[in-house]
């Protein structure tokens, strides 16, 4: 049955992503010291182009989800090192990933994305 | 008169917001190598807790901009430390500063906040 790696191999899934503080757009309430430091752990994980491309990859993938074989062969670089990228979107709480037969299938987490999405949301056009 | 300071000592400002490309959402099409080379280098800079919480303060100021001295006294780090912060958010496009007299103004680029937002925009809730 499938597994959800989450559960398997991630020591902090989601760290980011149990904090609802993080909802609050900049432009919002004043945010803590330690929201601030959990927001940078995110950013520290968006900071990496092969990291943005694989997220790219996933966010855009038909159905919604993309076999680690592809996203392996889209890059050329070894699968261990595609692993560990995709190991610190996961551990961001940006992706998660299910194991069904020989491969993972990894798909963002729509959550994580629309809490970035608020984050720079702006307010109505500033006043003049 | 007022100078803005993009153009008095900032070597590159604004890298990202000079590519339109960097608007697409993660969900869209497929990002190109440079594309998310120039991306990866905004999260970068956002990648760290004081820097923002300087964005953070930056962006909810009211009247839309805040005085350095103001950013100074909200940290216990030293001015120049604050002023280093503050030119890796200007060099990365996020924020502009306006020299009035013997104090520079920030304010955020409005701009730069939107294509963010826009990049982790979703489409409609995915089909089930």
């Amino acid at each position: 049955m499938s597994k959800l790696l989450e559960l398997a191999d991630v020591t902090a899934p989601g760290s980011a992503s149990a904090d609802p503080a993080c909802c609050a757009p900049l432009s919002g309430s004043t945010f803590s010291e330690a929201e601030a430091a959990e927001l940078a752990k995110v950013f520290k994980a968006l900071a990496d182009p092969v990291r943005l491309r694989l997220l790219n990859l996933i966010a855009s993938a038909e159905g919604d989800e993309v076999c680690v074989c592809e996203l392996n062969e889209a890059f050329e670089l070894t699968a261990p090192t595609i692993s560990h990228h995709l190991k610190v979107l996961r551990q961001a709480g940006l992706i998660q990933g299910e194991r069904r037969g020989t491969w993972v299938y990894y798909r963002i987490i729509p959550q994580a994305l629309a809490r970035l999405a608020g984050l720079f949301a702006l307010p109505a056009a500033p006043p003049a």
